[in-house]
């Protein structure tokens, strides 16, 4: 399955949603989402740009694997996601084959609708604020930065949340 | 979890099953079971004695990691199970993480139940039949070894089903 998906840093969650809901958007759902990522047992996913992700969202958790980023402006990735019956088996399972655990990261996310385009609102603590916007593959991406400067927000994100963190660590460590 | 679990050759399934029921056993269901076996990207599995299996049964999909045998006389091991919503997502994710297809294992199961014995009667084209018995962790193997003789059932079978068809293959590429 292949989504078209942007991410862009914003200031402020209420005003980019107020300014969504004004353009006709549907609040829909806020979760916690708590996302643990692991290693492969032999090859680098910092350098293959690769990731295996458990998720646990209201109650429910998911198996996710997401392949390299397939062009350099978007989010756009392979994407595979199982629903599991367990978190401790599953991360049991992933430890027993070599995947090593590299980072929790939670964060608070707000859904919304707008047409064709599926809307969240991310607040990470210690990173801030974020709007992804995903729609499916029959768009460019450009329909997505357009709809993003509608907006008001400019710019673009294509790391990761866990990527953003290892290198907020990584600044933390060198100052 | 740890399972005390013993496997052995019989000859004939309707005669094993009747004295079962005599001992005032319980038969519960029969399933056909279609495994597919993976090897890691990075060990052997034949040689760690690990595997990964995806199973189809009753409309349901299970990944099972399996540990080593602990020891050389009954099949125990350290086992993961996840139940899982998708065999296709599943397949998926186990081919982008490297993982490849060693062999696919399609048997006719017999679920029947005696106290804390859960019983399985395993018919395989091309391999034959067995039994396979099973208790939790607080039974010592002898108890089952006991049973099994009860039922007129001698010898004990510790090679995994991946392991007799691979041998099987092995053999009459050989002859």
């Amino acid at each position: 399955m292949l989504e078209i998906e942007v991410k862009a840093r914003i200031d402020s969650i209420p005003a980019v949603e107020a300014r969504i809901l004004e353009l006709g958007g549907v609040f829909r759902k806020e979760v916690i989402e708590v996302d643990v990522y692991y290693n492969h047992p032999s090859r680098d996913f910092a350098e293959t740009d690769e990731a295996i992700r458990l998720r646990k969202v209201e109650g429910m958790v998911f198996l996710t694997y997401k392949g390299p980023k397939i062009d350099g402006l978007t989010k756009t990735r392979e994407e595979f996601t199982l629903k599991v019956d367990s978190w401790d088996n599953s991360a049991s399972i992933l430890r027993a084959l070599g995947f090593t655990e590299v980072m929790a990261v939670t964060k608070r996310r707000r859904y919304l609708r707008l047409d064709s385009f599926e809307i969240m609102l991310d607040y990470l603590e210690g990173l801030g604020s974020f709007i992804e916007v995903e729609t499916g593959g029959e768009y460019e991406p450009d329909v997505l930065f357009d709809f993003l400067r509608e907006l008001g927000v400019e710019g673009s994100e294509t790391r990761s949340y866990l990527e953003l963190v290892l290198e907020k660590q990584l600044n933390m460590k060198k100052s």
